[in-house]
């Protein structure tokens, strides 16, 4: 029997989940469509259609993503760090769908919204509600990607957000600097990546160091199929190196991701000596089953 | 009479002066085309239409700038740090033209050949030669653009380099990132700018504090007219902070630089604590008369 229709909408992506009684998967489906490719904001239909076959158990229906940004379905407000699953579950808000089904959103996170340097998430949270449901303790939480999520919990609540734009300045210094100009084709290169990391650790401007692929490759040091191995560990290490600096001595540092680029992460921070733990899969349908049960809809 | 032909030839520009015995500037063109502009690569050309009306003096003729790249009409090698004007004179490759007149070409610079972060320049070191020879001390040099060059002088010498390619990461992050999709047309802020500056100084990865630019947009406390502004206070503070760090203590800073953009370096150093001098204008030609006296072409 379902208990909880569970949905993590993002911007390119959408992953759903029938949820049993106890958060078991009965169901998965990824046939849904992310935000951007929702024909005309036509959100409901989408809804419908992705989820058809499950909606007809009168199931409650929870989401999480982008899903509630201003481009999404539903715009919901940031809520302020310190957070946990019972404040998120208190701070859930209400829809009903075109075709009469009820949905309940997770609103994102804002940190420092009066500071000087405000930061906001939208899924994320829910997935690191869910390692802290599952057990995860406190520590650095790092969600690598376009705009990496470096998310700190402190005593089983979230206390700390920062975003870097790493996975998005990799991709258009790449395609639009003069330094991809030089990027040839190759095999992926770990010696150059580490290398790249160490130049993250010596002192310049980041913008500084990374006119040095275009110096070395001049200089016949830095072959063409190497330097875009070198740029990533420049620009992962800097994200780490200055992440770093303002994090305790000997925190714990869980990584949620997959495949390579977990994996880049990871050899990033052992060459800071640090060991980073891959987080087990499937948190984020965990952590809105959390959220659920603590609203509760279950 | 002229006693001298100097040409700074770069990748988008061309300016040449006819130059009496004493380095007086007896006429001025900026008519040729810069190395990208000249069809097929046909520099032989480009050089004789240009400098048609003075070529016929028989002066001899300097070259110094991107010309000598490997884009260019003759790839000259990279003079090594330290070095001065003789030291560039000494390495001046000649080379003769297809209608038969005599060049001579400065090669660039090479900062750290075998370390770790070489780097390179090809008409800026012409340029501080001049800045030396009308009188200019020791200190900084700083050469603002699309890959700023601090050029660091000691004891009358060229000690030092380093390039940070801040106008060129301002240029594609406006262009093709999320934070330019947010930009809005302004009349230009000041105190934008230099709160963009106060960020460069806050703890954490430059691509971290630039995303701020975006969640201060969002939450309505960053207006988009002014996110150009405060993203290229960050860069430019960012390039600062850096490289002030390994600079010694009270260092006299100069920008080589016209207009907005040296009016917007001399107030981020001021917004550190420095006050930065402009330089005087017209060194480049001062810098090739220098080079060419010494190499004996005068």
């Amino acid at each position: 029997m379902t208990a909880l229709i569970a949905i993590d909408w993002g911007t390119t992506s959408f992953r759903a989940w029938a949820l049993g009684p106890g958060g078991e998967v009965l169901a998965a489906t990824e046939a849904g469509q992310g935000i951007l490719a929702v024909p005309e904001g036509d959100f409901d239909s989408a809804f419908e259609t992705a989820l058809a076959p499950w909606l007809g158990s009168g199931a409650p229906v929870i989401a999480a993503g982008m899903i509630t940004s201003r481009n999404g379905w539903v715009e919901t407000p940031y809520l302020p760090l310190p957070l946990d699953a019972g404040a998120l579950a208190g701070a859930l808000v209400g829809h009903r769908s075109r075709g009469g089904h009820r949905l309940y959103f997770v609103t994102g996170a804002v940190s420092d919204p009066e500071g000087a340097f405000p930061d906001v998430m939208r899924g994320e949270e829910t997935e690191v509600i869910g390692q802290i449901a599952a057990g995860g303790g406190d520590g650095l939480y790092i969600l690598p990607g376009t705009h990496s999520k470096w998310v700190q919990v402190e005593g089983g609540q979230i206390r700390g957000l920062s975003t870097c734009m790493t996975g998005e300045t990799f991709a258009i210094l790449r395609q639009h600097s003069i330094l991809g100009r030089l990027i040839g084709p190759g095999p992926g290169s770990d010696a150059a990546f580490l290398r790249g990391v160490g130049a993250a650790k010596a002192p310049g401007a980041l913008m500084a160091r990374a006119f040095s692929a275009r110096s070395l490759a001049l200089m016949g040091r830095l072959a063409p199929g190497e330097i875009a191995d070198y740029l990533s560990g420049l620009l992962i290490g800097d994200e780490i190196r200055a992440g770093l600096e303002t994090a305790p001595e000997g925190v714990s540092v869980t990584i949620i991701g997959r495949g390579d680029l977990a994996s880049r992460y990871g050899r990033a921070f052992a060459a800071f000596g640090i060991r980073a733990t891959v987080a087990p899969e499937g948190m984020n349908r965990r952590g809105l089953f959390e959220i659920a049960k603590r609203g509760g809809l279950i």
